[in-house]
């Protein structure tokens, strides 16, 4: 992908009106951004690398709170706060007995959750472009869920040829 | 994670109700599981490796058709159908002028897609658990997409300690 290209997609990138509703079926409340907010997926630049994005694959052991829904949905939300990200929509499911899936989708991209209470497992990722720093997730994610160990590996995706 | 501990969590797990709505706000029509179909994200077993389940990072680069959010919507579908997976929200973003950003929350996880159509480039994530096969995604995603090149890597998520 050329420079020129990412740089591009920079510019008066503004964001339509449809995400910013409540979803009120999952009574779930949906950030409203700017309306004249540029679109956040510009590049980001990480540790001299040009690229589209960053994407932090996340995995939680020995995790607690992997059943509250809420409580996910209020760390996802202080997540994209942290990370300085701007939230659009946000779903979450709650399987029964257990386990929880969540997607938040950012104008930076996105995050996801998916837990496994009874292993005290989750698995996230953390995809975010431009000037939001998915890094600053990792110590929200550690803390809220009381995990006892934190895998993290980081993909630089869409590297400027 | 022990073995015991995935197991446990394919047993009886109904899909609650909310997610089963259509999203009308989009006018994404989500489907409806069947009421005591299991949660589908108990292990996989991949190459002999027994996980939480696959996730694929995929790269597609020289793609057309990145900024028609119809073809992109239609295009997740036939992947989750050629998975053998359970959709259970999509949800789906348009940026102005191009870009798309669009997720579908499954029984199995999660599938999710943002696009640079201005370069070409869309990066992908497909992350499923059971007997849910993400591999199947690849030719869809190739296809509709007219891409010159996919880049593909795997991670095994949750594997087993």
């Amino acid at each position: 992908m050329s420079q020129h290209a990412l740089l591009r997609s920079v510019r008066g990138l503004g964001i339509p009106g449809t995400a910013r509703k409540e979803d009120r079926k999952t009574k779930l409340k949906v950030a409203s951004p700017p309306p004249q907010e540029d679109r956040h997926d510009h590049f980001a630049v990480r540790n001299g690398v040009r690229c589209a994005g960053v994407h932090l694959i996340i995995d939680l052991h020995g995790a607690k709170r992997l059943d509250d829904i809420e409580h996910i949905e209020a760390t996802l939300r202080r997540c994209v706060e942290a990370a300085r990200a701007t939230l659009l929509h946000i779903h979450l499911h709650h399987f029964q007995p257990s386990g929880v899936s969540g997607v938040a989708v950012l104008a930076e991209s996105h995050i996801s959750i998916h837990t496994w209470p009874e292993a005290g497992y989750a698995a996230l990722d953390v995809f975010m472009c431009g000037s939001a720093d998915p890094d600053k997730c990792i110590p929200v994610l550690r803390e809220a869920f009381s995990a006892k160990r934190v895998g993290v590996n980081e993909i630089l995706r869409g590297q400027a040829d």
